[in-house]
């Protein structure tokens, strides 16, 4: 901690030695630095929030002269009613979760007296860059400490204070325990960022939660894997079977729940044959929110015929680009499907969707369970729905307790990404003076067995 | 196939639409490809051998003329005796592996009619990067078509004729499946490699498979992921309550069984207490079998003292950077780790395993069961064996039926990479119209079930 004056490769190789020492430490070991950790929080929540309060005062400043979105200073307030609570009992709950370390996923006789065995491990040491928000500290920290990994945490320049604070507390806490102090640093200045990013050899796996800008910056200037999403391009496609009240739940819903999320409807694909069906009703509840709907042709036109005058102000027209913008924002792109496409309009809305979308959630409405079940094969996202809001997606309301992230990647961890995604497993096998060479065909050669061993 | 002339871009292209096809089809329809295949390269097995033949004719000259490495040539060579069949075998063992796609791994109810699944689905397009060897394409096209991916093939110069020929027949027999015939896709202009690690967007994993030359110059140039390793630095341990039989089976297979795999034996940590016990005769075998060992200054005195003359003449001082060398060759790193260094020795051991080791595979010799658990929580490897050759570490060995090769990475997949390696999962909802918005603690909020279901 508070190794800020330290380069780059001194961190990395001071987490990398703390994270070997983690990889041995048993889940009672790592549980109650956990619970060291919670105290220490519980005990400091006024110097906590004081130093938290000059961040939130800075900020406020900065917002009335304009110079910062005020949802930044929403995120920063840790004042705010439950906040400070929900970050405590959230250390708590993953201290509670299941040791996701040392299970053995695969156990094989590979001969008499020579076993081998597939347990999980930590990964190493993860570089974590975030923006706004402080409590992110706690939770991160625990999620490390928990799954046995170094972490190297790089905080917004907005919270600084609270870092610090939250910080030298997670410090002290953890000093009293088994866990290495320097299992968790701290890194407030931004130079160092990119002296952390070339240390590839060192850091395994960088985590940056944040703007897409943030995660775009981080994946171009690094060699080491990066978990994280730039984009939440989500879509829905309503087919031409959909339930007109299944149709306005869900997409009412995945639009305005909270347009700002990653996980927040962008493009509404509708079939031609419910243009003038389904889509007004769906169109005058999104409008009737605020939403403003940027159509095609043909979507706008059936629009045009149903709609009365005020509604039709939120209706514009939509250019190409429309198809590919993450709005964050109450807007929603719409475009028509012919129901004269493939498979009565599914194949097309596949093909824009997986060309389009960026990989994360995506959305079927339809009677059909042949239809659904087609389109949940085809759609290359990490989350793909039926009849359900895009607002699912989500870590704690997939039941893993907490998130570290939601992940685009297509390799390693996918979707919301809870403690397993910070794992990774090693081979071990255990004999009694075994060589390989002693295995062939022919005559002399020992046989393998490879018989299941039970878990 | 034979898109030799096009574009990097459209053959990336190509091969994602390919993917997109193969995703939706049962194992059955991907079965039938694989028996296809087989019965392809049955059937042509002379004008494919009639091609090879030409390139081992020209490779013959070369390695006369000294400027190909006979290795390569043997690598080279499909007639050798079983090599052919070994190959088709390949491919119906592959074919009759257990479907690794659309296996439900997680189950949950998330409220009343709600309810989460994540299943195992094909990762995409691969992009596969080889040497010499030719059988390899058949391999490699019968894993990819296994775990649905599309796959583009890039081989090596000396094998340009056999891959021809090969990938002629692949294509044909896949035409009459419902497999996509770009599925597999041939790239023979090396020009086109660079190109091909540029489209990040469209390729989702590259695997090399060949020198540690090639797979630095593919993570060196490539945003894509690279599943792979780039050295096989394996070492092993000798404690000093080693068993001296053991040890010398296991050391003597470790380094000579094929000492040029990167399974085999580069460096050996003795104790100080087994110099003059145990490395005498480790030593005295592994010269025996021709091995030149670089010693520090107490191995080497230890064995000055109990070695011939003859033998000596094969023990050599080392130098330090012969603890980061994969030699690949019938040559042994030796170092004694001092008995009175922590944990008798163990402590020392591990910090110089981590330090210098390529995290691929590195043993223990000890007796002690407690000894030998703390060496592999310890080691951050993708294997770590005790009192059992390096040379396990293998896809066929541990009884995964075949591998893609051996990941180094810390993430996704680490050691033998079989099917599964080739896999990621995603996450479907089924719902009736549910919305996010309806679960909040306070009144009228819904709650959540989160209950596992059976698999």
């Amino acid at each position: 901690m508070s190794l800020t004056q330290s380069s780059a490769g001194s961190i990395a190789s001071t987490a990398s030695v703390a994270a070997r020492r983690l990889a041995v430490l048993s889940n009672a070991e790592r549980n109650e630095a956990l619970t060291a950790l919670y105290e220490g929080l519980l005990a400091n929540k006024d110097a906590i929030l004081a130093a938290n309060a000059k961040d939130v005062a800075l900020a406020s400043r900065a917002a009335e002269d304009g110079d910062l979105n005020s949802s930044v200073l929403k995120r920063l307030d840790l004042s705010r009613p439950g906040k400070y609570d929900d970050m405590l009992q959230g250390i708590l709950s993953v201290r509670d979760l299941t040791d996701p370390i040392g299970n053995v996923t695969l156990r094989t006789l590979l001969d008499d007296g020579l076993t081998l065995e597939r347990v999980s491990c930590p990964i190493g040491v993860l570089l974590i860059i975030f923006e706004a928000r402080p409590e992110v500290i706690a939770n991160i920290a625990a999620l490390s400490i928990k799954s046995g990994n170094a972490a190297i945490l790089k905080g917004g320049k907005e919270s600084t204070e609270s870092f610090v604070a939250i910080s030298t507390v997670i410090s002290q806490a953890i000093s009293s325990t088994r866990v290495p102090k320097s299992s968790i640093q701290l890194v407030q200045t931004r130079d160092v960022v990119s002296s952390l990013l070339a240390q590839d050899t060192l850091i395994d796996l960088v985590i940056p939660r944040g703007s897409n800008d943030l995660v775009r910056f981080v994946k171009d200037n690094t060699k080491i894997p990066v978990l994280g999403h730039a984009d939440g391009l989500c879509s829905a496609y309503v087919h031409h079977d959909a339930d007109l009240d299944v149709s306005v739940k869900v997409l009412v819903d995945s639009k305005t729940d909270y347009p700002a999320a990653c996980n927040s409807l962008e493009t509404l694909l509708v079939n031609e044959a419910v243009l003038r069906t389904i889509l007004p009703t769906v169109a005058k509840a999104l409008v009737a929110k605020g939403v403003t709907l940027k159509c095609d042709e043909p979507s706008k036109g059936a629009l045009a015929d149903t709609l009365d005058s005020v509604e039709m102000s939120s209706i514009v027209d939509a250019v190409e680009s429309d198809y590919n913008t993450e709005f964050l924002d109450l807007i929603l792109a719409i475009k028509t499907i012919p129901a004269s496409a493939p498979g009565s309009g599914v194949d097309a809305a596949i093909d824009h969707i997986n060309t389009h979308s960026s990989k994360h959630t995506d959305i079927i409405l339809t009677k059909s369970k042949a239809t659904a079940d087609y389109f949940m094969s085809s759609i290359d996202s990490a989350g793909v729905f039926w009849n359900a809001s895009t607002r699912f997606a989500d870590g704690m309301r997939y039941g893993f307790g907490t998130e570290v992230g939601i992940s685009t990647n297509k390799i390693h961890s996918r979707g919301p990404v809870g403690l397993d995604g910070l794992t990774i497993y090693k081979y071990l096998i255990r004999g009694d003076g075994h060589r390989a060479g002693d295995y062939f065909d022919g005559v002399g050669g020992k046989k393998w067995k490879h018989e299941a061993l039970p878990l």
